[in-house]
């Protein structure tokens, strides 16, 4: 029976800043981060797991990793992962390390390092990728890893068993799909803010090349040259599907005024047009730019927010992030959350580490909760996968299924030793 | 003109898990907290600010307030406060520290403890207690101080400067009834969760033979011991207001249907009923639990939780916090989102150094921005002011103003030798 004997962290950044790569409205100059829960067993696999950072700050939260720790190290990994919920309600409920949050920020982005490391070596003792675990799990075991508090007065455990029931025929037919098919993407890398138009046009060519059929382009700094970029990108792309990401950037009126200048572009969804704490600010913007979707989520702090921006009919596109929420016990209630409201999840992605773990988690939801691919699609972002011993893949616009045991965040040695902060040979 | 040269940081603990004091449903053996950003400069006074936490995790908010330095030292006090909404902006939007907030948890938590430091600074510059500095700025100057965004959509600047202007008639008025009455407070030591029976009834007779006029008591553990706790309580204190705090522990429908068991018992609020980040929970609870009002705001994330909270009538007190804002620029932004809608603000106290701060704002909130009692007390615990070199005062039931210069986060270098973590004297 493997035990926890201890957890290490790792602060791993990558200098994106130099190339602007993950550059928008908001976020000038990240540096792409990971900050690390490395489980230390007595067995024959570590877990290892990740929460994205965009560079400063990374520290803290493998200092918070570290404050955690103390709540899971020593004890058997059947005790943890027999009961999910329980374990998960400990680490986000310490009678004094809960005060920093609750649920939010820098103790819950650890908090997702150590959840995820947890499923990674889960997945690895059982040799099979994370989402293969979970779509192996009965109704029962799935809602055993959940918690439901706060969410009961929209969704208790047993609506979600019934909910994960109805799904349980189709599930190996759903598989063998995916296997087949993969999982539909968009790119997201062809219209980062720091790009030229020249950059842009030669980046959607070579994705069009390359069998993409979806885009995103970042907006929100000036009216004008929003304009240009989106001409630029339809005269690329056609009439793909085209999504606009404002990262934050706008006011509540001032988002659903910009929004009248891009109506020509025919977007599918503006990303984040506000505040992500703004339940009720998303909500009108969403009535009054209407028939563009609005969606959100890399930034909302938790279940609880999911909850509200459902309840209120503030978002048409569910954007989960592996890392924002309390690691995949809480992006699972989040699936459920959204399968009960009849919204497609289309998770974040694009940072270090989140295409290689979102991969899984839209397997999940369309093998386990939604059972539809309808209206999906999942964020794919081209750099950084060369660290990943299991990286992310995409063959014609579509993410093949992960096969290798785990939940995908383990680093090769030569990029550990790289990227290692601030020691690594690129920080030096 | 005085500059600021740099930011040291002090961890102390007061281990009150010992006593139980600040017990409640949530918290059940807090140690309460400082997390100390301390500007030193090359004039005769430092700027003293913290934040609060309940022990475990201080240390992060110490390392966060290290990472936010850089974004302070080397300024001048001038610059930063000729520019307090631009100052905040900085320091709230760094574009790789933003990633682990934004405005919420750690990196938010040691915003407000070098906010409040640069606060303290100028007001020990400016030779007067943090309140008078704020009472003597013109509502331009004020409104300076707001960074207004996201909160255009309620609240601009224009119609927070009429909030302002029409208050301006009248404010040495009512800093002279201040200074001769004190501010109205409630006294919540009487009922943490951890005390007996009997001790809730001595410390219920203590209080009011010295004129204490309102009382709190925690509940949310078990419906008996409440029922039992509030009838001890009601028999001790008559018809005196009594407040009720559950500190985040129930559901939605969980609240509704427990506050039903507390009815004959003529509560004024009930406090944080469910988790702190759903807006729409603490509406729907509201609508039901009437005429009991609904009170919250010690764990709102920011100006844009207490936008919601007020625009979606969820709330009947603002409960404003002095250090889970990011200090007192954002103190003043929730002031005048509350006076807007009329809804009266109590703010949260209880915590290490949180009662000396409250009665600067309080009185800020009377003199300058909402011009009213109605409906109004501030918290009052009565433990842990001995280690302050300002400490709040309460005669017969009202915090007196203080008068020394500064936000009154000074400690005595005893206490600082006592507390510092873990290698103070009570710790060692």
């Amino acid at each position: 029976m493997t035990r926890i004997t201890g957890i290490r962290t790792l602060d791993v950044r990558a200098p994106t800043s130099i190339t602007l790569a993950g550059s928008d409205a908001v976020h000038q100059d990240p540096d792409y981060s990971g900050a690390y829960a490395i489980l230390e067993t007595d067995g024959p696999h570590q877990g290892v797991g990740m929460t994205f950072t965009i560079g400063r700050g990374n520290d803290l939260c493998c200092a918070a990793i570290e404050a955690l720790a103390p709540l899971v190290a020593g004890r058997p990994l059947a005790e943890v992962v027999g009961d999910g919920a329980g374990f998960w309600r400990r680490l986000t409920n310490d009678g004094q390390l809960r005060w920093l949050g609750p649920e939010k920020g820098v103790i819950h982005l650890a908090t997702a390092a150590i959840v995820n490391a947890v499923w990674d070596l889960w997945a690895k003792e059982e040799s099979k990728p994370l989402w293969r675990l979970v779509a192996d799990l009965t109704p029962q075991q799935f809602v055993d890893a959940v918690d439901f508090r706060y969410l009961t007065d929209v969704l208790d455990r047993d609506r979600a068993l019934d909910l994960l029931q109805a799904q349980v025929p189709g599930r190996e037919a759903r598989i063998a799909e995916l296997e087949r098919d993969g999982y539909p993407a968009y790119l997201t890398s062809a219209g980062w803010l720091g790009y030229s138009e020249q950059t842009v046009r030669e980046r959607c060519r070579a994705a069009i090349a390359e069998g993409w059929t979806a885009f995103k382009t970042k907006v929100g700094i000036d009216v004008a040259s929003d304009v240009r970029r989106c001409e630029v990108m339809r005269e690329e792309i056609g009439d793909l599907p085209l999504m606009a990401d404002a990262n934050q950037v706008w006011e509540v009126p001032e988002a659903i005024e910009w929004m009248r200048h891009l109506e020509p572009f025919d977007l599918r969804w503006i990303e984040e047009p506000t505040s992500p704490d703004d339940v009720l600010g998303h909500a009108a913007i969403r009535r009054a730019v209407a028939p563009v979707g609005v969606a959100t989520g890399e930034h909302a702090a938790n279940r609880v927010v999911f909850k509200q921006l459902l309840a209120a009919e503030a978002i048409d596109y569910c954007q989960v992030d592996a890392c924002r929420l309390g690691g995949v016990n809480e992006v699972l209630a989040v699936l459920l959350l959204a399968a009960n409201a009849g919204v497609p999840v289309c998770p974040h992605a694009g940072g270090f580490g989140l295409c290689e773990f979102v991969r899984h988690l839209s397997a999940i939801d369309y093998v386990c909760v939604s059972g539809s691919l309808e209206d999906r699609t999942t964020e794919f972002a081209d750099h950084l996968h060369e660290h990943f011993v299991d990286p992310a893949v995409v063959r014609g616009g579509r993410y093949l299924l992960p096969e290798l045991p785990g939940y995908s965040a383990d680093l090769w040695p030569a990029s550990i030793d790289a990227l290692t902060y601030p020691t690594g040979s690129v920080w030096r």
